[in-house]
């Protein structure tokens, strides 16, 4: 990769009320992306992490023309796709990476895929990432919903990003906020705009994603949304656990029925395995925020996924403890829906609308457990959110989906 | 934006028969899409609307790799999308500007676009110009026709020009060309290509849309075409109305049915109005020609668009009366057939077939009208070619849409 | 085209085991396809024949950035598509052209084909190479299986490939490989991988391919392979002729039937001949090599397609004889399967399976036979192949398509 030098970064720089407006624009209308990096010490920062944003573009392939931003912290480096809905390709702190291995080994341009493909499965073409934003018009497992075929998960992760900006907070702790417009659009169909946003601080093993729906139609519409928030080792292994406060879980389907009374603990990789899937509503603390955690058998390592029930009600876990090879991995999907097709979520209330010019905010953060005591305050947090209330366990699917 | 040097400009000049013949390609197989700039200065040409022809290419987005023409003839500013099947994105003169406001905001790379998407509504997605080209293998609403799912309007939009040049004549007034080839092939089923132009004159609040149709293939083949031509305010606005001479006019359908006493009149944006079609059939004069009118409520500002009915017999009206934010829109649309799925368009005639190696000749004109006078002139020209000649009202649509 | 200096191409060059080692990278995820230009002059290799591989990129239409290489060994000029497949253009010696004229003129970016479209022959929009490789999850016609529609003859000529390399031997005869990886990937589905090879030596009128399929995945997997090999004049003409030796040949369908009794002869261009398709067993030597040849009439020009048959059992013989606009082509096409959908084929024992982490390997050579010994060398190998073995000519077809 060459890289552009400082002063091709600095040209992008755009003056705002500040006498030093950190606000760079890495893409948009009439800015091709380019070999941009951009780092603390450019900026003249003096920070106890050093820090730098670079942008780069991918070839051969169904890669060909992707862009890639790779965020380093300092301590946690980030790699964010603009070509794919700015879906959160991975995140790796010294060795431990989160994210997955998926058979799909390329970051594939959204020009090469239809989703109409495969009955309506040619997303997984293109699913490896860490984050998967699923959404916006829908989310959910593909078939006709209002006589029209609805793709496994929506566009949202094939959408490429319109307009791509870098903002350093000028204040400590620095806050780097990546920023990218997805547009959903469709003449009589859908006027949705996603302003997504990444939120990182220098030297933290966190990042935050936040991003705000909006719905510029002047018709009520539709929505769903979903996190694809996907890890596999080290987090993930035999024993390891999932924990939340549980308001109600059921299993998705007959198959995870079966398997319901293990449901927060993982298998090793097991072949034919293919995945089970729980229906999980959490409950939040008094503001809506919960924490939902994985962690390693040893209780040693983990991650947590928190986020705000008011936003985003439901979550899935999806366990797809498959062979390595075929993906081992586990979904942790917070979401204003199941994954069902939309027409049977409907009856659930499960797909909730968005007024005209109305905003519907999502926001998730995701952290790193690094040892033993944040592993167990997070189980803590996890354990003061559900109180002692109880927790239904539902031993049926809420959808029947042998009337398919 | 960038700009290349005058001396690229020229690099791009090829000799004709002529000592100074103006053709630039601006696209070709061994020639990238680039930042060119032609004006009337370079040229050495004396004129008095200094005149120019740039390009440009967007990104982000899913507009990515589209390029753009822009056309300024010292008048009017048009923009020209190779991209996109050499549609007109829209016209400009002074602060009237021919074109609309789609929910569309990106000019969308094809690559992005499964047509077949949305049970064949995927064209919905890109659709946002002042002039899209529909056909030539078909047009209309999707439906399966010979058993193939046949996609709203056919895919000349959604056809990215092959070569792009630019001619300027070399002798007053310096009519400027603009020409791009679309390339509509596949083994055994079509080999059509369309050499289209666009011609307007440096000074003149006019353009004109030159189009050949070509079967390359050797067996006669079915085709239609469709100038879905679009315009919003300060033309559209309650009480605006629309002339034109009609032999017959019908309702596109029951709802339109509803309405059709007040088809040539106007409402205000209007919620939940979604659309009504009405299908006409122009008369022409003598020599097939006809003209049809578009204007304000106060007759003081309009739209004419002329075309001959022996190469495009019928015409759509398509009231599009939403809301602003939803689509502000009429079409005014000649075209070979209406916009019935090509199966119901057979019983009536509106399916033409070009023989081996035939051409097919479309040529459109677009005048802005920018005063009371040239609207009453105008008006006059649709009354001269009616010339006292009867207009069928059809109460009852030509197809029965409710056995579908 | 503007080609790169010599130091640049060199700068390509990486360093092996010897101390020169011939690898150029023209394509990879950090390299982008440019105009390179290799040249065993540059090698400072004395060969009687120079040759040449290169490297441009084409603009417009839908060929907009589609790689092609150029490879000129001296003799016989190839041209190879990196963005479809590595399938390979053409072929050309002096005035003789192996390969075809198509009714699509451009090399279309898979971006610009959706494969699902026209009932699943979108794939039709791209067809007009020398060889187009199909496969690898599936072969053939259009049509349902397993509740999936199989489009056209797989995706294989649609992939762009990967990371695309040219090696020079560092010994006479300097044989050429170039070499490009296309990855047929989607979670869950399939993770194959094809490391394709064309390999050919300076000065020769002949070239091979040599492809490795590697199932990635965990589990076994049924897959299909052909290579739809296509000519036209001046090998094809009215007379012409095609010889194997057959263990058994059938007609595909009850259109091919008719023609039976022809089934090895051709005609000239016949208007509304459409095609007729021969479903052929060969004979392989004893180590299961075989030999197919096509002449032309006065048996003085032809080509040689050799195969295994323990790699590539069974061969289709289409026979294209339609007009010469339509396409005047006939393709001889070795494969683990015939053309039909791939559920016909199960019965017929010709989807086989690949288990994990195995390999196929696909060795294809074609040779041009410039005169009349060199054909009559090819016919003789082809009756020493067939040893006198019985030939069943089978009156029906081994589907019967009629219950479709």
């Amino acid at each position: 990769m060459k890289l552009l030098p400082v002063t091709c970064a600095l040209a992008a720089l755009s003056f705002g009320s500040h006498a030093y407006a950190w606000d760079f624009v890495l893409l948009d209308s009439d800015k091709p992306a380019s070999n941009l990096r951009i780092t603390s010490e450019q900026l003249g920062l003096k920070v106890d992490k050093p820090f730098s944003v670079s942008m780069r573009t991918l070839h051969g392939g169904r890669q060909e023309g992707v862009s890639l931003i790779d965020i380093d912290n300092g301590t946690m480096k980030l790699t964010v796709v603009p070509t794919r809905g700015m879906n959160v390709l991975s995140a790796q702190v010294g060795s431990v990476r989160m994210g997955w291995d998926s058979p799909v080994k390329e970051v594939v341009n959204p020009a090469f895929i239809e989703l109409n493909g495969r009955g309506g499965l040619g997303w997984l073409e293109g699913f490896n990432e860490l984050v998967t934003r699923c959404g916006y018009e829908w989310v959910g497992h593909p078939g006709m919903d209002n006589g029209e075929l609805l793709t496994l998960h929506g566009r949202a992760a094939n959408i490429p990003a319109s307009r791509v900006t870098v903002h350093i907070d000028e204040t400590p702790p620095y806050a780097i906020h990546v920023r990218g417009e997805l547009k959903e659009q469709a003449f009589k169909k859908v006027d949705f705009s996603v302003q997504t946003e990444l939120v990182t601080e220098p030297g933290a093993a966190h990042f935050v994603l936040n991003d705000t729906l909006t719905n510029n139609g002047d018709y009520p519409k539709e929505y769903q949304a979903l996190y694809h928030s996907n890890f596999s080792t080290p987090f993930l292994e035999e024993g390891a656990r999932f924990a939340a406060p549980v308001k109600q879980v059921s299993p998705f389907n007959d198959k995870a029925r079966a398997d319901l009374g293990d449901w927060q603990t993982y298998r090793a990789p097991t072949p034919d395995y293919d995945e089970t899937v729980y229906n999980v509503v959490p409950y939040g603390d008094a503001k809506g925020n919960t924490l939902t955690v994985l962690h390693n058998k040893a209780a040693s390592l983990g991650v947590a996924v928190g986020f705000n029930v008011q936003q985003l009600p439901v979550f899935s876990l999806w366990k797809n403890t498959d062979t390595r090879g075929q993906g081992y991995v586990t979904g942790l999907e917070p979401g204003t829906s199941f994954s069902y097709n939309r027409r049977y979520q409907r009856p659930l209330n499960l797909v909730p609308t968005i007024g005209p010019k109305q905003q519907r905010q999502f926001r998730i953060s995701y952290t790193l457990l690094t040892d033993e005591p944040a592993v167990s305050k997070a189980l803590q947090q996890v354990k003061s959110i559900q109180d002692g209330r109880a927790t239904e366990v539902r031993q049926t699917p809420l959808v029947d989906l042998s009337k398919e």
